[in-house]
């Protein structure tokens, strides 16, 4: 029997063990794509206790104590930060085939030096150790992240921000960890979406352009992406249900447009219309710049209403759809393809069933001179464990180039989740190891270490161009 | 090599062992959803040979003799029950990779003690050795679900079913084993099946409610709700297409009836309204009870039209649904929800696509008080193998609380069927154990132990209030 | 660890490796569906060097290179063979994962004697060995078959085609292998793609019936079904996006027929009936012929405009149907079933999600006097890697009977490509001789080494009628 989460967990075999320590474990971490709040880079945070840190802002511990019959007072509730981090812990304790037990053992270890486990009978002493450590300026927001490898973090940004926490980390001198703004316009986009239009009366005035046609629909949005250039921006992300493709003319745009600004109802052709129109404006512009376009999709939001009503978005009530119709994304990208101007794209499905669908549209667009310019993104949300993660290696390994791959991020808001970078490269390095170590693949060491240390690191770095 | 089926069968490591041999093995069964005939167990059946027994009424075996070209008539036609015993052997001797191989001869060990492989030399041997035991009053109905352990059973039963049978089980203080009535109103709710309005009447006399409109409607089964109630009913059981969703007004509703009741044809867009309402109205009524509500779904019947006008219902022609639109499903259970009337809910899919998102509905409707008060069910039918069961543990364990599942049960019509419950365990153990066997969790037997129990055992008994 | 794709390649344990050495190795191979040229063989054909019979019309390779950012012009373009077979080294060198590996080192072990591996260092070496070998006679087409244990292919064929060059093989008293014809109407089915119109024209001219209704169109195919029947073939294929289920009367497919012969738009229902009563005609012809009925579905086709325009169809731009309608394939296949002529049936999805709705129909459909009548093909394009594979061994284990399978097939142009027959076996092997090294069936070598033999080429040989 292995020891609990010793250095070699995850590891079966000498040669995953070799990859992992000589190869993944030191590589720098570029997290891509995450929802880490910049202000609290700018500022410094430092954290009160390990509540704050580890259960603020975190939907997915908050659905697993749900899922363990815990009360709402100690999840969102008004309970104090000691009963909900007990509550946790005794969660926790027999969350047995759950990533977070991973994730949250990962973080101990690297963050608070604690090797035991958690549980009802640990708890204490595991609040006192971490709020202990956590009073030290080593363990603020910034110091969290140098410590974890961290060399460049994408964030995710509105296009009407003033991205001036950004200006600030990037002026100060004593931080040298590129944080860089990542275009997110979902709310540009979504036409359906309730603020539509009080949302584009934000966006004229931020662009200082007035919207009033499609034409300058785009010149804003336009102004706003070279804004966002201007300020490092490498790539733009979207979260949508699907990839629409509806195609419609300027003037029938200019319709749908009015329509939506004057409070009138929009019909569904109209918004997939709209969605694909602008989308495809985006997705250009994207070419033209150089960036990459990440599409994360099969999300259906705020399904339970009481809760929504409750206590809002974002809270633990996301679901994966169940339809994504793969044929409309591979319209919209070979629309833009035909154009020439397919930007370097990521898709990313909330549905582990689009795996190989996926996989495959990869292969449909992939050209000379970017190395598999289509990617598919890193298991994401609720495919973000050993499952899902290991699925996503066969998946691209098997219908492309996994060596070329742009690897991991954590997509989250904490400042302890880098960890899960090492959860990925402990499964990456098993898997890949593995196939050696069973033959079928030959020892070369220093071809093999190269492949980990791409797809840990330098892939990421070339393709977005940190 | 290790022997075949021995004592470690599907345990790999001693962790596995240590947990199924010490903690699973000898824990007793609540089978919470079974198609066994409670007049068997009244009227305490013998067999009269192992052909009656195994190959009686069990469409899963006459499947694999029809995938081995075997003639109908050795599976539901005239030939003798030697003959279908010696074709069965034939069968399974060469069904490598079926799961019907490993619950036959689970069954052979358990039932009759015969550790060696059934296949057609053998054929004669065990014909005669089974024949020989099932004459003893120790092979009976009754014996045979107290040698397999069982305390309690939920059937599956009409609302308009008289419980008799059930009644006279209760009475009879020579037995203990719990035969509980589980409600299963398909005919009540499929408006769209023939038989349905004839069902009407016959639901109106037994409830002594005249049936005129959706108020009385609902009425009727609101009585015999109350009837099911009285006899310790715990839960219902539902099986559909899948769950629809499209709401109207009692107006409307009582149109849509009328209709039926006359004969006349219901469009799809009434049928899709009346099973919503039906379903919302039974739904809320459940919750009130305190009762359990499965929904299985994704079957397609009766495929094979030639077959079925030959030998009927129910002989191994059904299907799984491939377009499963779990968003109806969804806000089904979030218009409960909203109304504070969600009852405990498992969900049950027959197809394995949905396991994921399924996985991801249950964390949308979790909440306080009940541990994991949505669960999934254990894989079901075509999915009832090792594969299906770890990939239903696995999707459990990452999307939610594996600790908390409510685990095995047998939907099964035969008596000898319990060994699913030793197969299911055997899958847990191995399961649970290789993550501690591999440091992926910590070896505390005590907790490890108590987790293995509890999906055994007590989570179905606390869960449902056996 | 393992030595490189050694003899034990792929065998985990020492049942594995016996049935492997034993009984698979040596089998003869039938490849039933396959894209040989017959042309091809017919005048022997000998390759110049190694990129002409590796890339010269593989789609697999040319996305692996794209997905590398290779450059067309090394991929389709003009650069020279040795340009082409450098870039294809230093893709695969790096390509661990994808099965192209394994495929090309097969390759290079059985019909080259190289046992290393192929990258940029030795990628010179290779060249000048295989090119070398390539000279030898005994490298010709048709020693490179006999050299593969082929013993007989079915080939893919046009109802036009005048199945010369099968005639001059068969007519070639010095060339054993049976190269026979197989039925692929496509041209013929599709009315609603390019060109219909002109090949029926072609197909009256051909079948010598002139083709101005549903009841002439049905003979002129009967015509060529009577001529390709003479000709040895056993079987048809056809590639559909999915099995259409809409039905029509002869007088309205008259009107439908006339349309597209007239150039005018069929619409949408319409060209869904009249493929569904074509598919439905020919699914009668073939079970009163007593042929094979192969259905390929789930394909998307062309789905790069700009790389459909520069370099045309089946470069390796298609891709997988998200949405397989499986409901209606069971119409069609009941439809058939209902009038005593479904044909026996070989099913083939692209889109590995319809796995287990798959799995389930064949059941469905079975039946006395033939042995698995309705069959899963073996993992197909996208999904013939090792993951692939063992998902479709553990389908057709799980919902049949696996011991009947008719295995694998090359479905490819190249005559290398029967080393894909021995990574199929290999995992074959491993998939039966792990569950008998783990106690999940006996080791009865007689019964095991009897199913291998049958996987491996007897149940293809019974089933067609080889």
């Amino acid at each position: 029997m292995k020891a609990f989460m010793d250095k070699d967990f995850l590891l079966d075999n000498e040669i995953a063990e070799l990859l992992y320590h000589n190869y993944a474990e030191k590589m720098p971490i570029i997290d891509y794509h995450c929802h880490i709040n910049p202000m609290e880079i700018a500022e410094d945070r430092q954290f009160n206790n390990i509540t704050e840190v580890w259960l603020g802002e975190d939907h997915y511990k908050w659905r697993l104590m749900r899922s363990n019959g815990v009360d709402e007072k100690y999840i969102t509730g008004d309970a104090s930060d000691y009963e909900k981090f007990k509550m946790w812990a005794s969660t926790l304790e027999r969350a047995i085939g759950n990533p977070l037990y991973h994730w949250s053992h990962l973080e101990l270890r690297q963050y608070f030096g604690y090797t035991g486990d958690l549980n009802e009978e640990t708890a204490d002493e595991v609040w006192e150790l971490c709020n202990e450590k956590l009073k030290s300026p080593a363990m603020s927001a910034r110091n969290l992240m140098k410590m974890s490898g961290v060399v460049a973090i994408g964030t995710t940004d509105d296009p009407i921000d003033t991205l001036e926490w950004h200006k600030i980390i990037k002026d100060d001198e004593s931080f040298d960890i590129d944080v860089l703004p990542m275009w997110r316009p979902d709310k540009a986009v979504c036409i359906d979406k309730q603020g539509f239009a009080e949302y584009i009366i934000r966006l004229s005035e931020v662009s200082d352009v007035k919207i009033d046609s499609f034409m300058s629909y785009k010149k804003a949005l336009n102004n706003r992406l070279d804004y966002f250039e201007a300020r490092g921006c490498l790539g733009s992300d979207h979260g949508l249900l699907y990839i629409p493709y509806t195609r419609a003319e300027e003037a029938e745009l200019d319709k749908i447009l009015a329509k939506a600004l004057n409070g009138d109802s929009v019909s569904f052709e109209e918004s997939e219309a709209f969605k694909t129109e602008a989308m495809l404006f985006l997705g250009r512009e994207y070419a033209k710049r150089g960036w990459v376009m990440q599409l994360h999709f099969g999300v259906t939001r705020d399904n339970n209403t009481k809760m929504y009503n409750l206590i809002g978005a974002d809270t633990g009530f996301d679901g994966i759809y169940s339809c994504v119709p793969v044929d409309k994304l591979v319209s919209f990208m070979d629309a833009l393809n035909s154009d020439d101007l397919l930007p370097k794209t990521v898709l990313y499905s909330l549905n582990p069933n689009d795996n190989a669908a996926i996989g495959v549209v990869l292969g449909m667009f992939q050209c000379g001179g970017i190395c598999s310019k289509i990617q598919q993104g890193s298991a994401w949300w609720f495919n973000d464990h050993f499952d899902g993660m290991t699925e996503q290696l066969k998946n691209i390994g098997n219908l492309g180039m996994l060596a070329n791959s742009v690897g991991m991020l954590t997509d989250s808001r904490s400042f302890l989740s880098y960890t899960r970078h090492e959860y990925y490269r402990r499964i990456l390095c098993n898997f890949i190891g593995t196939k050696v170590f069973k033959g079928e693949y030959p020892f070369n060491e220093k071809r093999l270490g190269k492949i980990i240390q791409d797809i840990s690191y330098y892939n990421t770095k070339e393709y977005f161009g940190f």
